[in-house]
This record gives structure tokens, sequence and C-alpha cells, in this order.
């Protein structure tokens, strides 16, 4: 019988491995080494040509000469897939500390096509309209600060499921087709069922909160779907939610102390393990601030606030618009040096039916928005727990109790004071990466007229 | 301004962290403790009772006595949320080697109606019908034996992604709306896009094979549809799928190497972190073997080695039916002491367009399946990197190649030599925790008529 070799060792040709082994001692000058990775870029000069080699984070400098290595550089372009022979040589002026002299060059994969965009010329690549971007996106996510992004779209995702799992909250998995929508089922794509109809989920809400009675700490990362109409740089139609529903809540407070927390976590790990990618879309040496205090703020107050400051009387009182958002989001950050604000005590006629309204005034609930940089990225509340009052409030607000049957089967059976909050990851990426268009900060974006690739 | 007190400590009431103290020896016989939890049994007997709390990973016994304890008893009901304070009292027959002498009880939270089965009992659980057990879903999943089932998806998503990023993996977030799919087209949902006709995504493959150029090693979670109209104990319409692909592979071998070190960390990550589970779920004592060796045989061989050992001769030299895995699962376990097994070089009608066909014999492929139990839980392979090889293999497969636009670019533009593999985590949950149904591996099921709760 035949046995899978699995501790076969690695062939230690990516050039995180060589890096690593220079960092530590174990390669220096002169040593022979063999590195892959794709042709980022070639400038030919007299003799010689520089061949810059892209690893899955870094560039590495190849030197080719006409004299020593054996390949031809006129049967190489760039995103050739290339195994390279050569000599380590540090050089102090490489931000590696090295480079290589190429002896062989071996092609294992090409193109066999002209390339639409330059991706070797990140200038070029931030001059692109944003369509040809898009449309294009099979070869600019390979330009390194178009992928930076990405890169960072896996740093939050994996600073808030580490993060939660340290404070004892389980993962679960909510199903996506659904019969019925959390949130009444507005905004909802339809679904050809094998001949029935049903929906794409537009939130996790219903399902967290059956969890709540489970593990009592849970949380999600997935796809969540809403059929919006409108366009702006702010909406995707499919965007990953990072969710999460805690139980045995003292008060709504608990959530935002674990928001808080959660975000002074997640800068800390991109600083220490994306630092690369921080630098190559903010600037060299660009890191995030180190996030000491959180300053939250009523919603009656924000409105006052922002009000007072431009000499007017509060205008819609019921809800903050987009550009009162980036004020106030300004404004925390001049006056209190702090990116992030949460405001908290949204008019209960802004949020769905299953928030728990403020004991003290029953016009506004126990509910938060926080802000990144003046744009929402999260919301989140206590939820009603009680049976009774939650099907009161259906009531009152005018909806049928029967059509939420499965919603309130949890209540039936018993949950202890709890709520939650949903963020959407790439509105963080996106103020964390200081992108124009949310579309940016994913990599195949869906909007009203673009479902491909 | 006030801020989020965001270092406010836990109440410590949660049952874990009084478990953690007590085990630490910071919580001692005859300390006052409070803790949280549902009521999950009550057991009256004269002047006594005993109140089984459930926390979201254990049992624990609280004594309520009529003399000494202040609330009353036929106040309580079970799946009522209470807050105990009482006494630490430690007991050498309990498992956790305490329990608690209730003083106080409070309720906060509770059902308002009976419950349709009773949770408490795990026997009763067992002996449900599979559609009573789904139907009341809400409240079944509250009971220790089913949420453990649930608790191992946690681990296993939580062992895939961590040894991943170990090896150097990133996460990526492929669309789940898409024009066309990934294999071509059949057996996926169709969802009304804003008046246009688009697909639930049956596969991430072409996406995975996409970011090979971005980040050469990449995974992704996340839901899976397929309009499958058949109704089997191993089928779901909406399943997890685990995903990864890796460029500049040498062989096909790799994977099955970095699939085999993947079990075999996340067998030894379920014990270590996850025993109580395995042995709510398995019985007492219970643990995965640790593997150390990974059987491969080739498809020709499997088909042969069955035939022989029935007798028979080869039927269907194409493919393998469940009752033949199901034989191999048992013959390499007894024999090899394994219950994993790679069977390899499927047949080419079997793998679709994009496996990378077998150098020494083109009626085979570079592909593999792993079956875990006698159950295939994954199937991967070497696809083909290269632009013509892919375009005259469609060509040749009757497909047209325009319809294919979207996939061929990523060829035009250059791939090394790759491919991956995916798992369905309710097939390896279903498998290692022994389970007759897949729908009882997965919280909220989604079959051809079942699209609630």
């Amino acid at each position: 019988m035949e046995f899978v070799n699995y501790e076969r060792p690695a062939t230690g040709r990516d050039i995180e491995s060589v890096i690593e082994r220079f960092t530590k001692g174990e390669l220096k000058n002169g040593d022979a080494v063999s590195v892959q990775g794709y042709v980022h870029r070639i400038k030919e000069m007299s003799g010689f040509a520089f061949v810059i080699l892209r690893s899955p984070r870094v560039l590495l400098q190849c030197v080719w000469d006409e004299g020593t290595s054996k390949a031809n550089i006129k049967d190489f372009t760039p995103e050739d897939c290339v195994i390279i022979g050569g000599t380590l040589r540090t050089d102090e002026r490489s931000k590696l500390g090295f480079e290589i002299a190429v002896e062989t060059m071996e092609k294992i994969g090409g193109p066999v096509a002209a390339l639409p965009v330059d991706i070797g010329n990140d200038k070029n690549i931030e001059k692109l309209q944003l369509d040809t971007l898009l449309n294009n996106r099979i070869i600019t996510l390979r330009n390194p600060k178009v992928r930076a992004v990405m890169k960072i779209c896996d740093g939050v995702m994996y600073a808030f499921r580490n993060f939660l799992r340290g404070e004892g909250f389980t993962e679960f998995v909510p199903p996506k087709i659904v019969q019925t929508g959390a949130e009444g089922g507005a905004d909802m794509f339809e679904v050809d069922y094998f001949g029935k109809k049903a929906y794409l989920n537009q939130s996790p809400q219903t399902y967290k909160q059956v969890m709540v009675g489970v593990f009592n700490r849970v949380f999600t990362v997935g796809p969540v779907f809403r059929a919006e109409k409108f366009s702006t740089n702010r909406h995707i139609n499919e965007f990953t939610g990072l969710d999460l529903e805690m139980g045995f809540i003292e008060s709504f407070e608990d959530l935002m102390e674990i928001e808080s927390r959660m975000f002074k976590y997640m800068f800390a790990l991109l600083n220490d393990e994306y630092a690369a990618e921080l630098e190559m879309v903010l600037g060299r040496g660009a890191r995030l601030p180190e996030l000491t205090r959180f300053p939250k703020i009523r919603f009656a107050e924000a409105k006052e606030l922002y009000a007072s400051a431009h000499g007017r009387k509060v205008t819609d009182p019921t809800d903050i618009s987009p550009d009162e958002e980036k004020w106030l989001g300004q404004h925390f950050l001049s006056e209190y040096d702090s990116p992030i604000v949460f405001v908290t005590h949204y008019p209960a006629k802004k949020r769905p039916f299953y928030t728990m309204e403020d004991p003290d005034d029953a016009r506004y609930t126990l509910s938060f928005d926080m802000l990144l940089h003046g744009l929402e990225v999260t919301t989140g509340g206590q939820r009603i727990h009680d049976y009774d009052m939650q099907a009161a409030k259906m009531t009152k607000m005018g909806l049928d109790i029967a059509e939420f049957e499965d919603y309130l089967t949890m209540h039936k059976f018993g949950l202890p004071p709890h709520g939650g909050f949903g963020l959407g990851l790439e509105r963080i990426v996106q103020k964390l990466m200081n992108l124009d268009n949310i579309k940016k900060a994913t990599a195949f974006p869906r909007d009203r007229d673009r479902i491909r690739p």
C-alpha cells in the first residue's frame, strides 16, 4: 500500500521563506538560492536587466546579466510564472536587504495575450476609471496596491474571529436561503427554489438571536444580500457581514465595550502582522492609531452638536445624514483624536421592531451606530427578549404577528437579555484604507449592473 | 464627553469562568458565587430540588433547599434564564468537582409556552423523528448533544483556517451571485437580480483559481448552493464549503500532502479543545484517532479491490458508487487502521473540464477524492493552467469557448501549475460525529421541502 508523504519538506522557493531564512542568518551573501513567483516588471538596461519578481506579499529584485545568466531575457514577459536559480547578493539599498543574481530562469506558466492594463505600475492603476479597474479585476487584483486592500480584508476577518474566540464566542452558520426576511422582507432578492419563491437573507438577525439560546455568545461571517437600488460610493448589493450576538448582558453598554476592545485588538493586529500592506496603501511608515478611548454621544446630542456648529436648527430629528456622519467623524478625530465614535439612543421610529426601547424615554432605543472616520460601519443594540413585549410592539407597529411565527418562537421558549451588532467588512476596509469607493474594498463587487467577473 | 468603559471587568457569572477559577484554586468550598444560565432540568425531591443549570458547554448541578433557599422552586421551569447566588460546595461525585447550594435565584427571562419537546432528556431527543427534530430546531438545538455537533462545526472551521494560515494561505471572499456557473450551469438556483437572471454559485472554483494569481495560496469558507433534486442522507441544498487553491505546485501530490497535514492538525485540535463535545456525542472518553498515515489508492485499483473482494467483475468503470465508497472506508479502517483514504486518478470522463489529465494515461486525471469513514468529503486535483490546453480540452468536450470568456481570462494572463480541493463541512461533521443524516450536522438545513426555520 502507498501512503501520502505528508512530511515531505517544502521546496523553500517561495520568496517569503527565503526572506525568513535571510533574516535568521541561515542564508548569506553568495549563497545559492532558488525562488519562484510572477515576473512583475522587466527593466532592460545595457547588458543587464532588472527582473522584479512578485510573491504574495513582496517584490524581489533579481538581476539578469547578459554575460552570466543562462536564460534569454527576450523570452520573458510580465506575468510569466518563473523559477529562478541564482545567487543571493546582499544590497543595503534594497528594502529586503538582498537581491538575486540570476543564473537560470525557467518559465512554468505565462500569458498568451497582451495585458489590458499595466499592473506593474501603481500610478497607472490609480488613474484607471473605476469601471476599467473592475471590469479587468482578474488582472488588476494582481497589482500590489490593489491586492494589499484584499489582504487587509483577510486581516479584519482574522482579527474579528480571533478576538471573539478569546471572549468565549462560538461560530455558527446561518442559512442564506430563507422563506421570509428578518427585517420584514423589503430589499430582498428572490430565488426560484424548486419552483417556489424563496429569498436571499438580508441579515442573519433571526438566526443569531436563536443561537443565543444555544451558545449564548455567537458570531458568523458571511455574505449578506441587499436588493437596494441606489448606487453610492458606500453601497454594494452583496457584502460580507461580521455579525455577533450575546446573551446575559447587563446593559447595551456591554456591546459597545466588546466592540471597543475588538477594534483595539484589530488595529494592533493589523499594525503587527499587516504592516507591509498598510504601508503599500497608506504610505511609507503608515500605521493605524493605537486606540485608547472610544467617545460616545447620544443621537439627540449629536444632532444638536452638528446644528449648533453650523449655526442652524436641527433638521430631520429621526435620522443622521451621511453629511452629518462625515462631520461627526471629523469632529471627534480633531477634538478627541479618535477615528471612532459611538452614536447611541437612536429614535425608535428608525430602528427595527426587535430593538429594545429606552425604559427612560420610549421615543429612543437602547441602540447605537459606530462611525469609523465618519462612516457608519456598525449597527447594534439590545433586542427585546420578552415575548409579550415583542408581540405588543409588533402589533403597535401594525405588523401581523402571524407572519413572524418563526421569529417569535425563540421568545416563546425563553431568551435572556441580549443584543448584538453587525459590521460591514467592506465599509471597515474602505475607511481604513481611505478608498473613495467601497467597490475597491472587495475583490468581486456586485452592484445593480455588475455581476461579472 | 463620555467614553466607553471598555476595560470594565466581566461579571464572572458565566459557568465556564467559575469552573476555571475553581480549577485554578481561586474558588474553594464554601465560597460565595454567582452563576447564570438556562434552567435545563428541575428534579424535585422531598424538601429540596436539583436545578441543572445549562451554560454554553456544560451542565452545572445546583441544589435548591426548601429551608435555606430564598426563591420558590414552583416559580421556575425549564428554559428559564436565571442568575443564581449561592455557595460553592465541593462534591467528588460530580464531574465538575463541585455543585452550588442555592441561596437566591432570579429569573431574567423565560418561556411563555409549553415546550414542544423535552430537551432536558437526551434519550427523548434521540427518539424524535427527523422532521420533528428539524421543525423544532429553535428549541432542539439547545439540547447538549444536538448542540455539541454544532460546536464541532465551529471546531472544524477553526482548524481549517488556523492550519492554512500557518501554511501561508490568505482568506478571500468570492461572490455568491454570479452570471454563469463554474461547472457549466447545471443544478443552479436562479435569482431575480433587478429583473435580470442571475444564479447562486455552486462552487467558488473560478474565483479561487483567479486568486492563485493574486496570493498564490488562498482559501475561503462560505455557503455553496446546489439545486440538486435528490434527497439522500448525505445531500443538502445549501452547505458550507471549505475551499482552497494553491499555485506553484510540483505535482498534485502536494494537495494530498497538505490535506493530510490538515486532517492530522484538525483531529488533534478537536481532541484538545473539543473533548467535552466529542464525549457528549461519541461517548465517555471518546477521542478521534491520532492520524499517522494516509493510504492512497488509484481509482482503477480501488474498483478492482472491491470487485475481487466480492468475487465479481468491475462494474461501471467510470465511477465509484456510495456502496463501494462505504466498503473502501471499512477496508482501509480494518486493514490500515485509517479512517481516511485518498482515491486518486479518477477517469477523465467524470471530472470537470478544468481537471488536468494524467500525462501518462489521458483516460485518467491528476485528481483525487478523500473518503472519510467511507464518505466522499473532498474532491480535488490539479487544474489546467495553460490557456491553449484548456481551450483545446473545452472544444474537445463540445463546450463553447465563448461561454467561458471570464473563466479563460485568468489563463490568458498567466497562471502557474496549481490545484486545490473543496471540503464539505457538514459531511466531515456527519462522519466524525457518526450521524445517520447530514441534516443533523447543520443548524438550519435546506432541502427540497425545507427552508424554515
